[in-house]
């Protein structure tokens, strides 16, 4: 793949996300679940979780069955996180995506159960007919969802924001905190593309590196966003870490540190995949770059 | 197993759930998350979800090891569904299990992380190394679970009782309604069990029946206890349905029709047991027995 080749591959592989969440997302679920589900994951975000899925994927030759349905799987755990995230027991937020969040749209109760039926149809997508995709992959896909999902990953890095708020953190305990929060999930998204192909262990260690590394530079540049940029460009309110008296990168390192640690998160990310030993991480380069050069 | 073997047989199932509840979920989650886990899921409950994993595994002559995790899993499941549901935007109960509620205890967002982390957990323990239990079984497992507590199942039951509130429903809805919140987990707990077996077609055919029988009957047990029995009884506020304007078994069919009801159920299921073609079916049997003859 070529970098010119990368926007019509990334394109096409949106539609293919979109078009299987749509199919997968249940307008029939009842009493007003499924419209709910669809409103919080649907037509809305970068997609890229997806995406990473979906290039590491590429860069193996694996399973694309196996990686659609991971794509999906983990866009669906992203977007539940989200709705729960949104509600007033947490940071109460009312835009999400540019519209009213779930809960506000449709209530509490609905957004909670979404929410949690979300998370389900995660697990689901991810274990269909054997004849889609071998038993032993769908294992190893929810292994690795589940474990970035839980205690030890995204939930756990939330109940440490939770309690952190108003409280200052040294850089150790920040990055701990969004390595879980968000870098877990996002370094899951890596492996389980990963694992839909046949790495070999070195290929692994560096897909891994890689994730862990644009895990956490995706936080640092939501925190330089929050601060820098309009909620009209954000599609969310800005500012509110600020106002929420959150510890985030910018309040730790202060604005130009926190650049600079971007950027060499960035480099980690790209030497990672020049050390896996692949042919081709143009899409996983390109994502990258993605990741630290964004203005929402 | 004779009767008589039974007290022993799920008194023992239930140390080894207990001990595997304590170990699998993880005191060292961070920010008292592990706290808020452990305190929705140990030392409390009947546990009837684990004792039909592993007597449905027994009938069958399963693996023990895989039981036992889906055993905790679908405990899980269920404890978390519990916690979210007594939340203010829900239920709004205080008491469970004769304790604060998890969200009394700690907190809103405490509590509904906890939920989340538990759903993951669930299925990060049917997951472990391939070593302790088949790639494939583990998928089979997982496809099992995340049907059951999704929008097909509990969390779409779940939607239905939250619309239902103050309307009046047919006994057909009521019963789609039960079917979905509390019948899918349980028959799926049957189910469970006998995958980590090798069920022909009629024995698996005869489980998912009794399922589907204890499943709804334990609901409408439930809706009589909530009538007839006080809260010190139940553990949990008593007369709540009622307060709430809630449809039950009870409203719907009056209390002594309900009562023919739960009977009948029971008989289904005990016959489903005979027609399966497993030579001992007495936990199971004793199982059934338990669902429809209790006071709390």
């Amino acid at each position: 793949m070529t970098p010119e080749q990368f926007d019509t591959w990334a394109r096409q592989c949106l539609v293919d996300v979109e078009q299987a969440l749509s199919a997968w997302v249940p307008s029939e679920a009842p009493a007003g679940l499924g419209e709910a589900m669809r409103y919080g994951v649907l037509d809305g975000g970068k997609r890229l979780r997806p995406l990473l899925v979906l290039a590491a994927c590429e860069a193996l030759g694996g399973q694309r069955e196996a990686a659609l349905r991971a794509a999906v799987a983990v866009e669906l755990i992203h977007a539940y996180s989200l709705i729960h995230d949104d509600m007033p027991c947490m940071d109460n937020d009312v835009l999400r995506r540019g519209k009213p969040t779930v809960h506000v749209q449709f209530g509490e109760a609905q957004a909670m159960l979404a929410g949690d039926a979300m998370q389900a149809l995660a697990f689901e997508v991810l274990t269909p007919d054997e004849a889609l995709v071998p038993l032993a992959l769908q294992a190893r896909l929810v292994g690795l969802l589940a474990r970035a999902a839980g205690q030890a990953g995204m939930a756990g890095g939330q109940a440490i924001d939770l309690a952190a708020t108003g409280r200052p953190l040294l850089e150790e305990q920040l990055q701990d905190m969004h390595r879980r929060k968000t870098g877990a999930l996002l370094q899951a998204s890596v492996l389980m593309g990963a694992a839909c192909g046949t790495p070999d262990a070195r290929a692994w260690q560096a897909l891994s590196d890689y994730g862990a590394a644009i895990g956490l530079a995706f936080q640092v540049v939501d925190d330089i966003l929050d601060v820098t940029q309009a909620s009209e460009t954000l599609g969310k309110t800005a500012g509110k870490d600020l106002d929420a008296n959150k510890p985030t990168y910018v309040s730790v390192l202060g604005l130009e540190h926190a650049r600079l640690r971007a950027d060499a998160l960035h480099a980690q990310a790209q030497a990672a995949l020049r050390s896996s030993g692949l042919a081709d991480t143009v899409a996983l380069a390109m994502l990258a770059d993605k990741v630290v050069d964004r203005d929402s």
